[in-house]
């Protein structure tokens, strides 16, 4: 079997391939007559603004992944083929970035298009994650020790409100396709401030 | 000598380099006149179809290459050339995906040759992961004990049936291209679910 | 909470894709009629001084990455968000990179647009750094045992050097663009040599 | 100072991105009428060729790379900054590899001037490596005990003799591009064998 150790390794190397990716996708604008360099570096900003929130969305599942799998003894086999699912989903990610920073400014039909890919392609990942937790969490081969049912009803009411918030998001990017974008800017910036609340810990 | 783990570490390196490189060929469609984005989004399946199918081969490519290595005691200079000969053709697979993504809409000849390309470079993947197999298992002093002969035969018949089926892709390829990606997609599912139903093991 | 080690491979990771994809935007120059490949590949001279400026500062900042990090002993949840920005932030850096790489020989304001870009980017980083260092520094939970008072004081007048000079050469663009790519480079030339001219310790 | 492993750690990081990056410099050719794909396919032929020498090269080089570190105990900031060097010319590989698929089958001037920036590029590779190689090798503070003095000097006239033939294929580049090619084929490929007949040894 794949152990733990390489199976971490290779999905760290995908995150961190995948978030070096979304930001090489900025790329210099045309040279066109007429149009200084300056404007036409202002008229990417649906570029910048998808990039930081696909990196913070991005960074958020690579801490989440770390914690749940430091809580994994043993790996069996639907839990590769969930994760390699999960990094099916992450490693898109950069597609509907891109269209959401080629479209978003346009308006209309294709900027609604564009939000409602993107917004499905996160909804996808969130429910990737689920499905690893909760195979993770099913099993006492697989976690070592069950955490406290409590703990676990826990972390499901938190995943099932998160889950409920990205397709509130994905209904959002039907009609005001800014709007959702800001929608998932908040909750990526709530979720890493999330992080940066839990309490010291002393590890190696 | 390259140690086994560095051998490890550097292949896994490349596996989950090519994986995300694959989903960064999908690229926002052009904006053309008069035609929505949603359907330009359509008109990509070619190209979700290709990503999905890659993905899973090399990501059973992955497994595989984990489950072998981890027999392996020595690494001998044989070792290495395959296993870089191995790494040569799994690089190589974002091309013919992308050559399936762009032609396999427009049917006719240009279709079949971007299938034989696909199909013609998954037999040669194959074939390297056949070769490394075969020198690996044939040597006590690779593989530290030697595994009883009925459990390397059967290893090599199930080879021998896969290495048949990418054949039978290929020849398909040349008369019904789209047949012939179906037939890489039920092989990789069937990988992918085969390696879902190895009874669970606890492992570090 | 994520361990000291995976957070140092995951932003070793980040490093190494970023300073390997700099280079990939190194492209072979258009087929243009009346010009010879030689002379069009001179005229490349602002993308390969551009990568190579680039290049030294990322190596450089991968280096202090590094050294901070082995004093380490806690991560907490600040120290996560605050690596994660500086990653966000390093990982930007191709962009400007490119832009310069096509604007710089047009000379004008688009010029200079490209250098502030470029020299902008540059002074994020060294505060999301600074920031990072600040925090690691500051707490005896987080680096063991802290050190002396007169090395942190004397880090600290080391890195506000090193943000002046970051700044002066984000005012210089504005004039003098060339220039200001000149102090770049100088700048990472000798944090180069610096580092070689660490006394030699044994380590393993 | 940057410990042994994490420096190994991001060289083999970067070569397994340039080995992998190689090979995505390979694109379909534009639909073009009246030609078919498998035409333009055969036409790129100048693109596998060099892909091929190029993950070569860059596959010889990790294992050097390997087998020299496997020998150093100590890491100082010269080797550091040498080792930083060569990574920054390995890294630039895929850019004259591009140059040479794009105008190797012009023929003319432009596919001497692209062999000959391929050729230069190996050259500037070739003596980073033999830079650090003499560095490691001067001092028993790095190397632990030095090799017996035959065995150093062993290696550095086969590290002559490779140099000699780097600027060989570099002179031949100015008159027969393709033969230069080959050149740099043949020596890859020599360079391959010769690490698939080192003795086999036990590793770990």
């Amino acid at each position: 079997m794949v152990t733990k150790g390489r199976l971490e390794a290779f999905s760290d190397g995908v995150f961190a391939i995948v978030i070096t990716l979304l930001a090489f996708d900025l790329r210099p604008p045309d040279h066109e007559v007429g149009v200084s360099l300056a404007s036409a570096l202002w008229d990417l900003w649906p570029a910048y603004l998808a990039y930081v929130v696909a990196f913070l969305q991005i960074g958020v599942m690579w801490l989440n992944h770390h914690r749940l799998f430091q809580q994994v003894r043993a790996v069996d086999g639907v839990l590769l083929v969930l994760n390699l699912n999960l990094l099916l989903w992450v490693v898109v990610i950069p597609f509907p970035t891109a269209v959401v920073a080629d479209y978003l400014r346009d308006g209309g039909n294709d900027a609604a298009t564009a939000m409602v890919l993107f917004s499905g392609v996160l909804v996808l990942n969130a429910i990737s994650f689920v499905a690893l937790f909760a195979w993770i969490t099913h099993d006492e081969d697989i976690i070592g020790a069950l955490p406290p049912r409590a703990v676990v009803r826990a972390a499901r009411v938190r995943f099932g409100i998160g889950l409920g918030a990205y397709f509130g998001a994905l209904v959002l990017s039907f009609f005001v396709p800014v709007a959702a974008l800001a929608v998932h800017a908040a909750m990526a910036l709530y979720y890493a401030f999330d992080q940066a609340t839990v309490s010291n810990e002393v590890t190696t």
